[in-house]
């Protein structure tokens, strides 16, 4: 049983299934396709307008694109004090922006704090620093399994407008978070000042498919070029499209990710129960638990995977095919090792 | 009936099989998973060698991700003038090096003659020029759809050689050259003294899978950084491992090459008959010929699709998946139409 | 006596002057310097408007600078097929760029033919090329001592707001076109249509002075940050302002290049008398001209010193401090030795 | 009188003398001249050995170089938190690295401790980041005007040699280190396990004159190249050599260095003794002192002009020509205005 993360699960069977159907044929290359059309006309349906969209592999590369789009060489991007697109994406977002650089802020569960945030923009120096920040990257679910409220996008989007910067949302748990909130996309990206959206489907049940969506047209030039250079542009593009079809279609994104939030709100309950400390509210689909070393050890002993995060610390991610099974047999090992 | 490419075909039946049985379960993600570890032998035993290997999505990742391990900013890579790195991959290679300088040597039936590159390189001023020549590229089968034979190889690496200088194969066709030359991959690869390799599988069957084979274990540190750093990484890594292992299993790589470049030779035939003009010979599994202009339209408008490269020429490309009966079918209609 | 370049000389006695007085006591670094602020005042005199200027010690940088205003990965650039930024600055424009494409297009004496141009925007495919083409680049004067007219410099112009694009002139010989021309800076730059302008002062008699001129204020965003980060910014500006305040001072720019266009004048004449043939019309400060090689290897042994450029063809150029009995010293050798 | 830095002092005599002596005649361009031959030579006699060099005009283009040297974009660069190269020059390495990460370490008094760094590089896990550790820089001396010992370099140099990590020294200060050390410039560089330097001269005297000196030759293939690329060679490259030769003539540079220390220790001294706290030990030419709100007003009212760096700390930093009487000026009106 593993719970190490969303991404060691494979393709849902829905998303496979439209692979194999749209299989047959000869289509043309490079997007030029009707999987591609219809995969951008569902982007335009689900966030209720127009939609710049390129169409990638992996969440790094979308991450790393979309902030090329708004950052320079010499911007200064500003998210969380080790935000996965500072730590995690070997520079990737320094390489498709050509230098700009990367300040971390520090958050609270996972969260960047309005207030931080305004401070640090209001003492940052562009004279002394000579970059200029561009652009806030919020995570959304973050790297810790929280979520952003309304409220909370709403006032750092208000800094955002008020000191100059674009918005970019790291979404490659979209899904997750728009869940929790119970609300519609649009309301969760662009209405709540989100210029350029990292999308991601992977880890909710997609082979491997994301997308960079741009909501001011202004910032989307180019775009295709970027897609091509970074060496991201699929020839076969047609299979991209698919995926997003198949993902986007009778709401099969949000079962998923409702299912992965509720698998992993019942680990939360079951853990919760046998007093476990919790590093963090358990919003979307990760969970940060602290346990003592003989439980982990146990829980190791009998198969069950999950990555530690420090002394006594591990991280559990459910995925769209978690099993409530599973999930039970976790939480029951874990009560009975302590 | 779509002539205009080998990547508008979709997945070949035994590799999308092995997508759909490979899908079953969870496994570790970033390669971490016996369907690449599986992969990596078999590169290992259809090279005859060790191998370093980086698996990816597209064939522009792949040629500017080998090129980034042999040349730098102030490196000078030779290739074929109009090779597809210099004019069709939107400067990945420019991007991957961080700057190094393409030089296109004009070219000989789509391939570099060892005179020219001799004299190219004996003239070229490093002092000059301010940069030093590094590698040089050659694509196999060409971008003409023509074929380096093992004596040309063997003269451009002497050259090679003697001036310091890598070699790199774009391979974006290699099965393709390796069926007409009817040898072994190590022969057309290593032995020949390619450094680096981009060795394709897309065009020929799979879904989206590339990989850069580095053959010099001194030129491969630092890969999976550069890997995950362009953003090519994929989580769920195993489906290019699974790509890969289907594609190399039993020899399907090979039929596949074989059975296009028949395509290819029968198309050849049946227009030579009708007298047509070549532009090239035909090698692998592309065509250069030159119709009447009333010619091409009646084609098209018959349904028949291929790329035209200027006045009265067009390119067509044979695939995997082409079928005889089209291919008789495209020589009836041209002869007819003359 | 040395005709290799105009950069063989010293410093002129009137700004080495300006640079002894202006050591004295201590003043702030980085820019905030009474001298800077004076030549900043006079680059707005001398081109009669607002301008945005960057000041540093190399035209290489100054073209690297103002194109990367101008450019992005995914542009690009059209100079003189083998212009300066081209071929001789060792990939700075792509650095400084972070990998502009640059197209050359052969030219007729050194200059861009407005049709060319015209005819390779009109060609440029943005879909197929997978960039944009974003400035087109004028030397002025050339590299091969031949000056842009107003009627030239306008035409290409129009073409240039036809499809959109920027327009930048590498000056490093400005002064000796503008001598040449007998007109206003202002004529020969911003109002010829020129959005950047690198002026050099360096060949023409300053120690190491060129400067980027912004003439569109919408383009000089991050200007200081770009010049520091390339490491071009001096911390004790001051000489830099010195520098450039002595040049533009009393006309001295304008002297030295009348006088090192007058020098050329002389030794095209002399030459013209002995009936050398001459490869390009002698505008500004250099000459190309084919001799007899017994006569090259004569003027060589009797210490007369400049470039060879292929077969029989050397490049002679004068400066603000050739001597007119050089030049007659020359002429008279050149004569004698044929 | 001004305590803002040494780069607020202009140009020392015996080197400005030299440029009027050097100014006289013709000589070639981009270093083929007598001037920089012979500054070669002197930097071969002072650090006692094989040297390659480059010559520049700024200090963050000599950092910046100097790690491209030995940084690729898939390295980590450790430097002291804020490090100049890290703060202060506006990401000219990332630039010249192309995007090399640059990783702080909390320092003490300015330096490095060698305990600290040994940790950072045994906790650093290549894999998860996705850089390797590649060059430690130290700052000798330190932003903080503090030095490190024999003892000290030795610990850092022998942590490189073991985590298999090159050593660059930001010898912007260099010379005021090696006053204050007493020792040979070769003690304190490459015989203390620096393979790179950065070797500054403007602060100490020169107008804008700076070098990166390569100890190991391996380093240097391409030096040329990448100071050309970086728009940093100097065409009349004589004005380079000869405020070089001026500097390392006699002594010249160790005795600036030392008066300049002579004046700080003076400073400090004068502070002591009213009882003024210093933030870091005086060791060179720079001092960080505390001092209360109303004494700096008064002292700034005074037109005595200094950084202010937070609440009530100022630096105040002694050039090669701050006078004994100012410095006693401004320790009297320090002392009346507490």
């Amino acid at each position: 049983m593993n719970f190490c993360s969303d991404n060691v699960s494979g393709i849902h069977p829905r998303i496979l299934d439209a692979l194999i159907a749209g299989n047959d044929g000869d289509v043309m290359p490079y997007g030029a396709d009707p999987h591609t059309r219809r995969a951008e006309a569902r982007f335009r349906e689900v966030f209720e307008r127009e939609v710049a969209v390129a169409m990638m592999a992996t969440g790094t590369a979308s991450n790393a694109l979309a902030l090329g789009l708004v950052a320079s060489p010499i911007s200064a991007i500003f998210c969380r004090s080790g935000a996965h697109l500072q730590d995690n994406e070997a520079g990737a977002s320094v390489m498709y922006t050509n230098g700009a650089r990367i300040i971390g802020i520090d958050a609270r569960n996972g969260l960047i704090d309005p207030g931080d945030l305004d401070r640090a923009l209001a003492n940052f120096e562009p004279t002394r620093m000579l970059c200029k920040p561009a652009v806030v990257s919020v995570t959304q679910a973050s790297e810790f399994g929280t979520v952003y409220s309304h409220q909370h996008l709403g006032e750092i989007s208000a800094i955002c407008r008020r000191h100059g910067l674009r918005m970019h949302m790291d979404g490659a748990r979209f899904a997750n978070a728009l869940a929790h909130l119970e609300c519609q996309p649009a309301e969760m990206s662009w209405r709540a000042g989100i210029d350029v959206l990292s999308f991601g489907a992977t880890k909710n049940g997609a082979m491997a498919a994301e997308a960079v969506l741009v909501f001011d047209p202004t910032l989307a030039e180019g775009l295709r070029a970027r897609l091509k250079r970074g060496g991201l542009m699929f020839s076969k593009h047609r299979f991209l499209g698919i995926q997003f079809n198949a993902y986007l279609a009778n709401g099969l994104w949000l079962d998923l990710a409702r299912t992965a939030n509720a698998r992993a709100a019942e680990l939360a309950d079951g853990l919760a129960r046998a007093g476990t400390e919790f590093l963090y509210p358990v919003e979307a689909n990760e969970l940060f638990v602290r346990l003592p070393e003989n439980t982990l050890s146990s829980l190791e002993a009998q198969g069950f995977q999950f990555y530690r995060r420090g002394a006594g610390v591990i991280r559990l991610v459910a995925g769209w095919n978690t099993k409530p099974a599973d999930v039970a047999s976790f939480v029951d090992s874990a009560c009975k090792a302590v």
